[in-house]
């Protein structure tokens, strides 16, 4: 029996734990999709106890908690923060083959130095100990998190209206004295851009037209708008962009398929929206497709990745939206078939402006191989240009991230992945890069102990090095060139 | 090379095979779900053979010897049931990776301790001595057989409109000597009740009205007419409910979404149908979705569980169906997307008058994380309330049962797993359980010897106990409390 | 550590090692569906050099290096044949765990005799050593492949207008001095005849009509067309036809259910496009449903087998279609629900003139168990009348492979199942059977070492036969027998 989350956790041949040692463990973190807040980082928050950095904001472990029966107060309410921590070290134990579940460990090891498990008995000795070290600042910060997990870069979400004034005073304290080592950069997120129907949207052009300088009350000035937020964001450092659809639009004009038509029906729909008339999902679709394929046209000139997240479908309970509000653990997968405006939607793209490069999540195992296919069709200039980006979220755990590495090798170049991305609002979430690179280290391991790939450990140390951090740094920071 | 099914069948590490035979084989059986006939068990039935207990009534099997060419005669005609167990015989050695080679062989060690693989060789003095422990009631007969695999509890399936008369008599019989130490409870499956677009329904409602006492004319007696029979039902031990949908459905009232004007549409759907009329899809669905989200607040009330069994598609070989009736073996996965419709649902439900704990299978993997992702956002209140039912007929498989449970410990709380029911009409099939046993005994043994998870003997009996069967009883037993 | 794609590559239990060496290996080849051209056989091809024989028309390898960032003048263009050459060596150590790694060194191991990976360094040399070996036409000729790789029989793919010359003097070859032992079969696939609303149709009907001796102004000239050119295809040797479908399609007349019905408004949807008016989606339906019903009673009357290609969305890239034309690597899995029409197709079809042998394909993997309960659903007969088909281009990896011998495992009869075939356009595809033979082998060893299956080598080894050679041949060559 090997021992309980070891030094060679999930490594089960020799090449893997080599591979793993000596080479993936040494990269740097180019973590380019997460949530972490800027303002956090510049102003190098502290945090009270363990609850409060562990459970505060983790909608992952608050679904957990309730289906094990743990009363609302003590997940999101008003309970006593050690309650709530013990709440959660009560349901932990209950979680096997849950990705929480190796998370929580590798987290309680490389923050705290805590290798026991988390049950109701460790549970008041980790709250100790774990709250001794988040009370020394020289031991947990978000600067000192970022430099102990030897992280290069991170990519935050931003919305185009923001004015990424800590990603500002973030990057002049590094200009000034280095202590922060870590870049921190804007990614931009136009989601509300793009939700013409939603309520908010008119009051939202405006604040865009404000930030921006120049009105907004055109499909034309709105555009014009996106793209000098481009331009400011670009400025700042950004790198990608990022947007999360339901499903992949693709709508074209009724009245004839020239450009021009394409534009004048879009300007039509964006003028009757803002003339407060109600649009039809056609309507909605039709300017998603349009305002996407001009965005990308924007992304490929600054040479940006564009990120699609498809097929999550959000705050299902009614009840609970009311009560809590949204991004609090009642998303799920959506279902829908994709493969045929996603496939029209990125080749229209193309065929206007060109496309940028592009990575593709979805939240639906289900859209695995259709996906890996689809970014394979449009590859061209640059080495794994088109990605298949790694599992999501709800498959964001072993298995999820077999199929994905396992999909992308069968369909596509595993070699040119640009790899793990923490998508998480916690500065505690690094160990997932750990996780995921165990599991790479696993598999190509297997594959060369069972004769599958031949040893060669000049190649093989390259090809974890680059999935785990080299092909993320070229890939989001070579702009449109190698 | 392991011995072919032995002691340690479908177990490869010595914590699953410690955790197998000194925790979960000792568990009694709760087979909240199964089509086993009340009646048989009330009179212990007698078989006058292998095949006819073996192979009468039983789709899987039928399947398998057409698609090995056997003449229908064999499988559904009136050839001699030697011949008929000949044919199933030579067919069995030809289904490698099928669950029905281990049910089979499963069955033929544990009811008629016969070790010697079935085939045309095999056959005859298989025959011989399986028939002679037929012929002694003292071995072979549905209480013998309850008895002998610890059956704690059997749900049956019952139509709102039936007598619940064997199920009365079982009752008493056991209250009398205790000769039936089995709760033999009745469920209730209102399948007829929800399909108002079929040729019986009125002649359904009629009878219904009749059992309930009070003509059904109208939505509001129809629905009061279930009421009475949820009632009866309820009086009669029944603690689940069940309904067979080939999706979900949810449709809102057009014109308004009042609770009265989704009423009023729905009473006038119900008048047209009564009248003679025909309704289209939308007034079906509108039916439906009113009816599921009346019944659940009555589970609710009565603290009942909800199955909702999703996925299939039936009888797709109509010369078959002419030939042959219904649930003879032509049936097959659906595909549909269900995530939209599934979540409103179950929103609706929950706005409405609460939902019930609810019990949700699918036919189709694909459906397997949107479901469990669906039923982990309407946890509360009691642990595992929401659960994600176990593999279901065709994926009822080691394949199958492995990826349910992987599944829902990706996404959910495995400890809170109500875990296995047979879903069969044989009484030769509580080996099922013994099989999900040995899988999941294998699947947690694995985790704790590759050191994913910890060693705790205690904790680890425990889970797999609970899964086996404490976890049922807790859940169909406890009401809405915990 | 295991040896790199030794003699026992894939075999990892010492089962699988005999049922591979002593059983499978030792059969002949039934490669019943590929896209060999019958003139290069007739014509004994030779070939200039390894990039001509390896790379051209390759379009699986031709995404690999647009992924890996190739010029597209090294892969489709004009670029020298040595430095294509090149840029392919240095893609394929990029691919680990794709397929295309596998075949590439089992190529240059069974046809070259070639024992070193490729990649950039060893490059030359393997050019050099393949090109002697590719000048020597004793050792290497479409002829001298087939003989080498013991191919019982091909059954090549064509339209219903070509003239099936080369067969012919193929067979005339084969009469007078047995040169080409394998049977080189034509297969009937009449895609062209379906897509009534491509812009091709009408000049496609005129040519069937000239090739069939009779003028096709009609539906029912138009099949009496294709009925003549089956008869033709049948006394050519014809065992099987093949369409390829984007979904199955189901269209039933809207003015009643009677055979006249559907036959009178076909023939009106034919009528119509003949006098170059546009037809919509629900017509084009119509006439594919129509037209596939009597295909299928015609297949039937000639014991064909009906095969059936699902789930490709081709041509994504308009850009590349324009440059590169159609089959350069630009198709993509469909994703659209199949069970429901495919079952309608089916059940009429089997309703009027009973169903032909079938054998279902899909390339998306979501389609697995639908189809392959579909399929075994129509079975009866004969032992394996319906084909749940190996798994297909995007998915013919190891992992597709093992999905599909599971999926058919687990619902249906593996030992009935007609294995594998290429589908390749080149002459050295053959390893893909040895690939598939040493999945199989290693999958039903492991079964036996597990304790799963009885060991039983007479069985065993011809279970494993039958499905590398065994099984095709008698299911192609039975006609509607046994």
């Amino acid at each position: 029996m090997k021992k309980f989350m070891d030094r060679d956790f999930l490594l089960s041949t020799e090449t893997a734990r080599r591979l793993y040692h000596e080479a993936a463990a040494l990269q740097p973190i180019f973590d380019y999709h997460c949530h972490l807040s800027p303002k956090e980082i510049a102003e190098n928050r502290r945090y009270n106890n363990l609850a409060e950095v562990w459970l505060g904001g983790d909608h992952y472990k608050w679904r957990a908690m309730r289906a094990n029966g743990v009363d609302e107060r003590l997940i999101t309410g008003d309970a006593d923060p050690y309650d709530k921590f013990l709440a959660w070290a009560e349901t932990v134990p209950r979680l096997p083959g849950n990705p929480l579940y190796h998370w929580t460990h590798l987290e309680l090891q490389r923050y705290f130095d805590i290798h026991t498990p988390l049950d109701a008995g460790s549970a008041p000795e980790i709250w100790r100990e774990a709250n001794d070290i988040l009370e020394n600042a020289a031991e947990f910060s978000p600067l000192r998190i970022l430099r102990k997990f030897n992280v290069y870069a991170v990519g935050t979400t931003d919305d185009p209206v923001d004015s990424l004034e800590y990603h500002e005073s973030i990057a002049k304290e590094a200009n000034k004295e280095a202590a922060i080592a870590t870049k921190v950069l804007p990614s931009f997120r136009p989601d509300k851009a793009l939700e013409i129907a939603e309520p908010g949207f008119a009051a939202y052009t405006a604040e865009l037209g404000r930030i921006a300088g120049k009105p907004v009350n055109s499909l034309k000035s709105m555009l014009a708008a996106l793209a000098a937020r481009i331009d400011y964001f670009d400025e700042h450092g950004c790198l990608a962009s990022d947007h999360a659809l339901e499903y992949a639009p693709f709508e074209a004009a009724s009245n004839g398929s020239t450009e021009a038509d394409w534009e004048k029906e879009t300007a039509a729909v964006f003028d009757k929206v803002m003339s407060g008339d109600n649009v039809n999902p056609r309507e909605v679709e039709l300017y998603k497709t349009y305002t996407l394929c001009f965005l990308a046209g924007e992304y490929k000139k600054h040479g940006w990745a564009m990120q699609l997240h498809l097929s999550a479908l959000r705050s299902i309970n009614s009840d609970a939206l009311k009560r809590l509000g949204p991004n609090t653990g009642f998303d799920v997968l959506h279902d829908h078939p994709v493969a045929a405006k996603l496939a029209r939607l990125l080749n229209e793209m193309n065929r206007r402006g060109g496309l940028p490069k592009t990575i593709l999540y979805s939240l639906n195992p289900k859209d695995y191989y259709p996906l890996a296919t689809i970014m394979g069709s449009f590859q061209s200039e640059i080495p794994g240009k088109m990605q298949f980006g790694s599992a999501w979220w709800f498959l964001d755990s072993r298995d999820g991230m077999e199929f994905q590495i396992r999909t992308l090798a069968n369909v596509g170049l595993l070699s040119r992945f640009v790899g793990m991305l923490t998508d998480s609002r916690s500065f505690l979430s690094y160990p997932r890069h750990e996780y995921f690179r165990r599991i790479l280290c696993n598999l190509v391991g297997g594959w060369v102990e069972s004769g599958e790939f031949p040893y060669d450990w000049e190649f093989l140390s390259g090809l974890v090095n680059d999935i785990s951090f080299g092909n993320a740094k070229t890939y989001f920071e070579g702009g449109n060139g190698l």
